[in-house]
Formats: C-alpha cells, structure tokens, sequence
C-alpha cells in the first residue's frame, strides 16, 4: 500500500524536491509578474464595466463620471502600490499586512489583517473560478446545468498544479497572463490611433444612444450611486498586495525583485485600466447584458477579427486564473500564522514539492464549499469581496505610519531591530510616513463606503466572519501554549515523574503462534507477566488452559488469568482488569499492557476479523498510565 | 467520549442482558408465531390475487382455475410443512436447509441452500418494506415522491427494533400478526355464513362480469400462463423454512415447541389462503387495477364499515412486519455460517442484547441498497423473489430423503450420531422418506417452472447471485483456513521464533515531558537506548542538542542520533534508520521502537496537531520485525 501511495504521488506531483533546491524553484520577476498579478490584472477586465454598469441607473449622461471615478481608484491604486513598495523593502522576509501590523500595531490588528486576507483570498478562488465558468457557459448554454461541477473541476486542476510547485505553475500561469495584457494593450493602443486619426487611421463612432433614469434622481440617491459606483470599481485593488507576502519567493536579492515587479504591476494594471476607461467613454459604450464593455471595445476598435478572439479568449483565462493568486497568498500567509501558532502547526509543513500542501488543500477545500453554497454564482459572492483587502490596506499603512516614525527617531546611520525586522536612518522618512498617513485615511473612508454600500447584499457576512476567524486563530494560539506549558520542562522535578511498574498485562483471546510471541516479548521485559482471558464460552475456556500447557518453555512463568464476565463485550473486563491493578497493585506508576496483534495480509481480510486489538488500544489510550506495547504477527 | 457512546446506546437499547439471561429471552408460542410467521402469513394477503391477475389473461372463464391452482398450492405447502417438522424434530440446534444439507449431501449444496436463503431474506426485507409503504402513498399520493426516503425510515425502525432484543420485538410484533389473522378469518367466517344462508343470513351475489381475453389463445399460451399463475401464487410458500432456523429462540423443550408453533402456522396460512380464495372465486371478484381483492372481498361480505377498515389497516402493517422475517433468519444463518467460518466472525457475535448485531446490520444496509436501486418499486422485485426459497426446499428435502435412509438402517432401539446431530431408529422411516422424496420432486419441479417463467423479468440475476454468493462464501472459507494453519502451533519449534533485539530506537522531533517519559520507560527495557532526531533546520537541531543537556539523569547513557535529510518527510529517514538497524545489527531479530505520544484533550485538538505518532504506526505496522510501544503523555 505505501508503495502504491508513493508511486501514484510520483506521476501526480513528479519526483520530490530536496530542501536544498529551494533556491532554484525561487521566481524571476518574469514568472513573478504572472503568478501574484494575475488577479490584479484580470479585475480590469470588468472593473471599468462594474462603474458604468452603476452609472448608468443615474442615465447615460452621468457616465461622463467614469473616468473622474477611474482616475480617484487609479489615485488609490498609486498610494496603495507606494505603501507596499516600502512594505517590501522594509520587510524582505514577507508577511504584509500581518507582519506589519504585527511588528507596529500588536496582535489583535495583526490577527484581524490576516482574517480579512484569508477570506479574500477564500473568496478570490470562489470568485474567480466562477466567473471563468460563467464566460465558458455564456458561449456553451447547455453547460449551465454543470456550472457547480465545472466550478469544482477548475478548483481541483488548480489545485494540483499549485500542488507541482510554485516555478512549475509560474511557467504555465504566464502565457495567459502576458497574452491578456498584450492583447489589451493592443487594444487600446489601436483605438487610440483611430480615435486621433494619426498615421490616416480613423475611427468612426457609434451614435449615442440616450438612457433616462427610471425615476427621478434625489440628491442623496445620486450621491449614494456615485459612491457605490466608486465601491464597484474598487475590485480593481484586490491582489495588489499579492506580492508583499510573498516575497521569498523570488530569486535574490527578494525584495529588490519583488519591488520591481510591484512596480511593473502597477502600471500594468494602471495602463490597462486608463486605457479601457479612456476608451469605453469616448467610445460612447453602454454596459448591457448582453457584452461586455471588453467585447464592445475590441470591437468597435477593430471589428469581429483575430484580436477580438484574443482578447475574449485570454479574458475567460485570465479570470479562471486571477483565482491562482489565492492559491499564492492564502498556503503563505498561513504558514505565517503556523509559525506563529495561530494555525495548525502542519500548515507550515512543505510537501514534496516545497509547497505548503496544507494550505493549499485547505484553501481549495473551504473555496470549493463556497462555490457550492453559492452555486457558482459570482455575481452573489462579489459584495463579499474587495472588503478584507480594504481593511488589510488600512492596517497596513497604519502600520507602516508607525514604522516610519520609529525610523524618524533614528540618527543617520543609526539602524535598530523592531522585533521581526531592521530599520536603518531614512532622510525621507517624513514623506514617506506622509503618504502611508493618507493612504491609510483614504482606505479607511473607502473601507467605510465599501460596508455601507454592500452590507445589505451580503457584506455582513464578512463583517461577522472576520471577528470569528480573529476568535479561532486565538482559540488555536491559546491551545498551542496550553501544550507548550504542559510539556515544558522549567518546572519539571525528577521525581514527579512517573515509576514504572514491574507488571505487565496481555490480553489473550486464544494460544496460537502470535500469542506465543507476544508472551516471549514480554517475558523478556520482567518476570511479572500475566495473561488475561476472558470467558466466552467453557469450550474457549478449555481449549485456552489446554493449549497453555503446549510450550511451557514460554508459558511457564506466566500467570494465567481466566476471568468470567457476564455480557459478550470482552474489552469492558479487560479494561477494568487493567484499571484495577493500576489502582490497587500499583498507584501512580505506569503499567505495560502488550497486545499480540494479528496483521492480515490484505486491507480485505481486515474486515473479517474482529477489530479487538484495535478497539483495546483505543479505549486504553484514555489512560495516561498505561504503556501499549503491540506485538504484530504477520500471516 | 467513551462514555458518551455507551450512555447513547444505553437509551437506544436499552440495559444490556448478561449472558446467562438468554433463557430469559426466549419466545413462548404465541411470541415466537407472531415473530416467525409474519412473513408467510402475509403472502395471503397478494397470493390470490397473483394467481388470480395471470388467469384473467386468459378471460373470466379462466378464473375457475383459481381454486385448482390454489388447492396444489396447498398441497405443496403441506408437503414442505411437514418436510420441516421432520427437520425441527431431527435438528434441534436449529440452521434449516442449511444444516440439514451439510450434515446429508455436503458442503457445496449446503452453501447453495444458504446462499439461496440469504438472497431471498434480504429481499423479503426490500419487497416487504416497499409494499407497505405502497399500501401508505396509495392513501396519500402526495407521499410517492418520497418513497424511498419512507422505506429506508422503516428499515431503521425495524432495524432498531431488532436491536432492541428478539422477545422485545415479538411482543411488538405479535398484535398487528393476531389482528391481520383474526380480521381476515372473521371475514372469510361471516362470508361463507352468508353465502350458504346459514342463520337466515343471505349475501348478494355481484353479477358475472365477462372478460374476454385480447388475443386467441394458443395452446402453448395457455399452459404457460396457468404455469406462471401457479409460480405467482407460489409466493404463498416464502417464509415456511423461518422456523427451522430459529429452534433455539424457542423457551424449552426448544424442538417440540418449535414444531407446534410450526404447526400452528401452517393451519392458519393454509386457512387464510383456501378461504380467501374460496371467497374471491365464488363472490365472483375479478382483479383490478383499483382496489385489491382482499379489499373487494372484505367489501362484498360486510360492507365499508369497522370490519373492513380493520382488515385494510392490518394488512398495511403486516406487510411491513413481514419484513422482521428476514431481521429473524438473516442473522441467525449468517451465525450458522460465521461458526463455520463461512460469514465474518463478528457475525457470530451477540450484542449488548443478545441478538446478532452485525447481522441486522448487514441485512439493512444491502437491503437498502436494493430498496434504493429498485426504487422501492417491489412490483420489479417480485419476479426475483420466491426463487432461493425454492431452491432451499429441494435442497433441504433431499437432505432428509438421505436422513430418513440413515434412520432405516438403525435397528430398533439403536442411536448414531451424524456428525451434527444424533437419530434414532424410527419404525415410520420409510413412510416420512416418501413424503420428503415427493416433497424434493415437487419443489424441484415448481423451481424450474419459477426460473423459466420469471427469468427475463430479473430471476437472472438471483441465478447469476446464487453462485457467486457461494464463491464468496467459499473465499472467506479459505482465508480463515489460511490464518488458522499460519498461526497454530502444531509444527512450532522453539528455535524458530524470533530472537528479541537487545536495542531500543525512540524517534523524537523535540525534547520535552513527553519525550523524557518515554526515554525513561526506554531505560527500564534495555541499556542500548537511541534517540533518532531527524534534522529539520539548524534551529531545531540546536534547541534540540541544548534541552538534551537539561536532565543528564534521563538523558544520560542515551544515544542522541541527529539525521540530515534532503526532503521535507520525516517519516521516511527513520523507517530506513530503523530498516537499517534491523538488517545490518540485529538480522532476524525483533527490534523495538518507543513512540512518545502526545495525546490532547479532545478530539478538534488532535485536529492541530502533526499526526506523526499515528503515521509512523501505521509505515511500522508492515514490518513484522518492529515492536511498537506507545508512551502516551496527556496533556
């Protein structure tokens, strides 16, 4: 069976990494780039829309608001970026936000930054791989039915190849991630030059067609559009702080590589975002049902061609794999937390393929449970997003604005160590603090906006969820130190400890081979050896004392017990046996109890037999006091 | 949690009964018909009717074969009556078919008639169940579409009941048994009073509707349907052989009150059966889709009113009691079978209230799973039904053809034993071997027309079943066979077993109370104690190296082993360390390994923790050389 295990691992995951490997299976900022930012990117592909489609409820005239909107979020993304850049550089062994907070605010912040990132990250993989799902059943209806199996399917291969290593699936997520961007890019580059008639291109542009407003705008109804308006577009944040987590997993020097690509992130995704607002209001699109404002872009910019089925192709893959950057940060930060001992402790376990196994079967299980409560319905999940992100965003720069005055107390040259890291003088430190200073302000006031705009859709869940998930990390953190007290050796006295008693007790259901041997074991270990039967039947009674009398070069010596009980259950005797010399022949000591244990051939052949070593030992396990010694005999 | 799960089965069950309140638990009479007869008991209330519904295939006229047809049946239910009172009276020990055709013609057609038995008590279960739960949605059509949610209720229940103990279940069984057999004789009684106008009683008879039959028939035709109208009505005979198998759940003198109860049921079924029928034929019923013949009868004779709503009520129940026989005899034989090492041996054990608890248990879950395949829809279990009783009869009527000749050679006076049972000489030996013989001809007949009128409507299968039934059976045979020859002592030589290693390997991932415990339990063995630490960082080996200095007085004389390892498996390296040690130093010697294991508190905490301890149990379990001891340590 171990074999078979091993060997079906083998073909699943390849041959095992030595730790000594790490090194090599470390990103270049290339494969960096498409592995963290493949969320970030891919929400360009409908954040533009998630604006206009919240606009146009104010009529098509208050579209002319997409792109002030577009250009505060693209303000909040600079800020946002700025905030981690320093994040990287002042924390190159990774952690963000929670290790930020940690380092600056204490605990608590830190606990509630982490539960508002892994929820987001739950909700990334839910999301994501929905909304991949939906653009294969937009163009294949009959599918609909299979949306959830689908969903599940996308989970499970995204599992496993997360599961092959992070170089590994950084060489498959790139082609669609860079394909995605260049397309867009093209995109829009394209219509740009139609759109100013340069090189004699010309662009002509569909007529306007007017959207009057249902119902008359209130002042208060108009303001409370826009800001949801703003809300909607803010998806665009999500996975911006990817790789702040993750930086050990670039190649040396970290944080200098993770830097730069947080930096080519940025204007990535800010290109693509311009770009695409730029180009869906002058081009007069209106959000419908029907297309996406992408689709109606690449469209109209160069007609139904090769790069309209690029740019809708690499969409559906790009969103599916937007899902990866929660396979990324959640095992990560988790691992964090193990270490930290508000996790399970084997969250931090590497698998063979130096991945964090246990975080990312933990992530793909809970993910999965969400896509069937929802139904693999992305568009109910969405008011549950962005909402952790904010709140991490907060926390974070309120972190780093306690770190830069820390590093303003320093003389030049001076360096310090925080705890979890080392500062040294900075001149600018007082900008810097500055811009964390309102970017904090900022993500605060939109984490507000955010709340009140969706709680009623289903952001409450959220905001319940984060304050449970705070009460579990310490409910394990407590936990682990209730352990690490108990089995502290500070105040531990040589003579507290346990005697072991010159008894041993084994419990025999019949003389045969495997019993002799277990009698043998355990005559070697003292002369006080006594076997237990328990009458069945006065056949097994005979039968038991005449076979004892066989080999009396091992039996003699032993104490026979036979002991009549009057039900059928034969473990409930031998436990109260064993409790009774344990209380009455020797308080306080530890006694041996060996079990002769019969091992079958096949899993099968277990089924045929009674269960009873098995049940003994786990009823014995209760008991502190007793040593479980199991002797196998193999047939 | 011990002591929850007793507390549970305390109230489920009920106090467990010591074993020497078996006596206790026997059946009385009237207990023991109610528990054992429902299943043929209730057959009367379809037997007619399935004759009856192949007849009118060939026109109304036909129908005057009903009582033709019904009087041979008799015959045959006579003819196996008495069959099985030799067999009670011959066999004490109980096991019917399946003992009387081991101990007469050996042990091939001993498992064919237990396999033909236990696939015909697990359907009793399924069909049993599935018709009283029609008898419920015809009442309320609303209830249809959550039929097989019904039937598997009712399978718990009955599978709770049984449970609870056999003389439990006859009490709760015995009222709705009595009530169905009094409801339908006093009927059929106040029938016949006023169809012969005893009394000044007068009964109007329903005038003659004739039925034409919708195609000529052929003469082939029409042997064949009056064939499968006597195949249908020999349903009647299922259930007869339960006795047979249950002497010992009869008060003493076990055999005499068996046969009596044996008796006893056979009259009442042979009444129901003849009087039902004499009625339905000469009131001039004819079968209908609509409403039941019992019911049409029960109508006729005394109108809608308190007798007739009784009459329909007890049949509802007792078609679901009918299952109980199936609950009585499965178990019971797999008992038989288990002692003789054909069925698992937890088969043979008693639970907490002395009633075969694997066995109940077993029969629910495939009867369910019959229940769920058919879709409770007994119409289409039907034709698999009746045929490995039938199989049963033959082959136990040929058992005691062979038994009576053994008696015949006897000399008056003389005893012998067979091997199971003891016979004495019997001056009517010849006349019951007759009887047997035919009754063997004549099941053996009735089997053949049942397989080839039920064949393609699913008898295929119970024909395709039977024989890997006996396969399977055999295979358990074999497998016990094997175990017993690999572990008894018969050609033991001392010298042959395995030398014990003087050498103790405790793995440890850290130094702490629980590892101290078991290194001090590893002193006590032997002087040769090594304590193996795969290295997992530098850190670890350091804190490791630095807490071992802490207590010379336990630490002292140990070997402190630190292995480097490439992988992240801890596992592995110390299987081979201790493989190593095994071949290299101590070839062919038992080698012991100490597990220090740390148990929490409670069952989420376990949940947090490595399961190291569990794992390294379960790689060692293959070898046969490794002793494992487990020193717990609680927390």
């Amino acid at each position: 069976m171990s074999l078979n295990y091993v060997g079906i691992k083998r073909v699943l995951l390849g041959h095992p990494f030595p730790t000594r490997q790490e090194i090599h299976e470390r990103l270049d900022k290339v494969r960096g780039l498409a592995i963290f930012a493949s969320d970030p990117i891919s929400s360009n592909a409908y954040a533009t829309e998630a604006i206009m489609s919240v606009l146009i409820l104010l009529g098509s005239g208050a579209l002319a608001l997409t792109m002030p909107i577009a250009l505060a979020i693209m303000g909040l993304v600079l800020l946002v970026v700025f905030s981690y850049i320093q994040t990287i550089l002042h924390y190159p062994d990774g952690g963000g936000a929670y290790t930020v907070a940690k380092d600056n605010l204490g605990v608590m912040p830190s606990l509630f930054a982490a539960s508002a990132l892994l929820i987001d990250y739950i909700l990334t993989v839910s999301v994501s791989v929905s909304a991949g799902i939906r653009a294969i059943t937009s163009a294949f209806p009959a599918a609909f039915e299979y949306r959830v199996e689908m969903a599940l399917l996308a989970i499970v291969l995204l599992t496993w190849i997360n599961l092959r290593g992070v170089r590994e699936s950084g060489t498959i997520f790139a082609l669609p991630t860079y394909a995605f961007v260049v397309g867009v890019l093209v995109t829009v580059a394209w219509g740009l030059v139609r759109y100013f008639g340069l090189f004699g291109a010309e662009l002509l542009l569909p007529a306007v067609h007017d959207v009057i407003p249902e119902r008359p705008i209130t002042n208060f109804l108009y303001v409370w559009l826009v800001l949801r308006a703003f809300a909607a577009g803010c998806t665009a944040l999500t996975g911006i702080e990817a790789i702040s987590n993750g930086v050990q997993a670039f190649k040396p020097p970290e944080s200098k590589n993770a830097a730069k690509t947080m930096v080519a992130m940025g204007v990535i995704a800010m290109s693509l975002f311009g770009g695409i607002t730029f180009m869906a209001t002058h081009l007069n699109l209106l959000p419908s049902e029907e297309e996406s404002i992408l689709s109606q872009m690449a469209r109209e910019v160069n007609g139904t061609g090769f790069l309209y089925y690029w740019v809708q192709f690499f969409t559906m893959m790009i969103l599916i794999l937007a899902a990866n950057t929660g396979y990324q940060d959640f095992p990560r930060l988790s691992s964090f937390l193990a270490k930290d001992r508000f996790m399970p402790r084997w969250m931090m376990n590497r698998g063979d393929r130096l991945v964090y196994n246990g975080g990312i079967i933990a992530l793909a299980f809970i993910a999965s449970i969400i896509v069937i409560a929802f139904q693999a319905d992305e568009i109910t999940m969405l008011p549950l997003y962005a909402l952790g992100v904010m709140l991490s965003f907060t926390l974070s720069q309120s972190g780093m604005v306690r770190l830069m005055g820390k590093i303003g107390k320093l003389q030049p040259g001076e360096t310090a160590h925080t705890g979890v890291t080392t500062i040294h003088y900075e001149r600018t430190w007082r900008w810097k603090q500055l811009l964390n200073g309102t970017g904090a302000v900022v993500t605060t006031v939109v984490l507000v906006i955010l709340i009140v705009t969706k709680f009623g859709e289903g952001a409450w869940l959220v905001v319940l969820a984060i304050p449970l998930l705070v009460y579990l990390l310490r409910a394990i953190h407590r936990h682990y130190e209730h352990v690490a007290n108990a089995l502290s050796m500070r105040e531990l006295q040589l003579e507290d400890m346990r005697e072991i008693a010159d008894v041993i007790i084994i419990p025999i259901g019949d003389v045969h081979r495997g019993t002799l041997r277990a009698l043998k074991y355990a005559k070697r270990m003292t002369d006080n050896v006594r076997a237990v039967f328990i009458i069945t039947s006065e056949a097994s009674q005979e039968r038991v004392q005449r076979r004892w009398q066989r080999f009396p070069e091992i039996t003699g010596g032993v104490q026979l017990i036979c002991l009549e009980y009057e039900y059928r259950d034969i473990l409930t005797p031998l436990v109260e046996y064993i409790e009774k010399v344990n209380r009455e022949e020797y308080p306080g000591q530890i006694v041996t109890v060996v079990i002769p244990e019969f091992v079958p051939e096949s899993f099968a052949a277990h089924l045929l037999h009674n269960q009873t070593a098995n049940l003994l030992r786990a009823r014995l396990r209760g008991h502190e006091d007793v040593v479980v010694v199991d002797v196998p005999y193999h047939i």
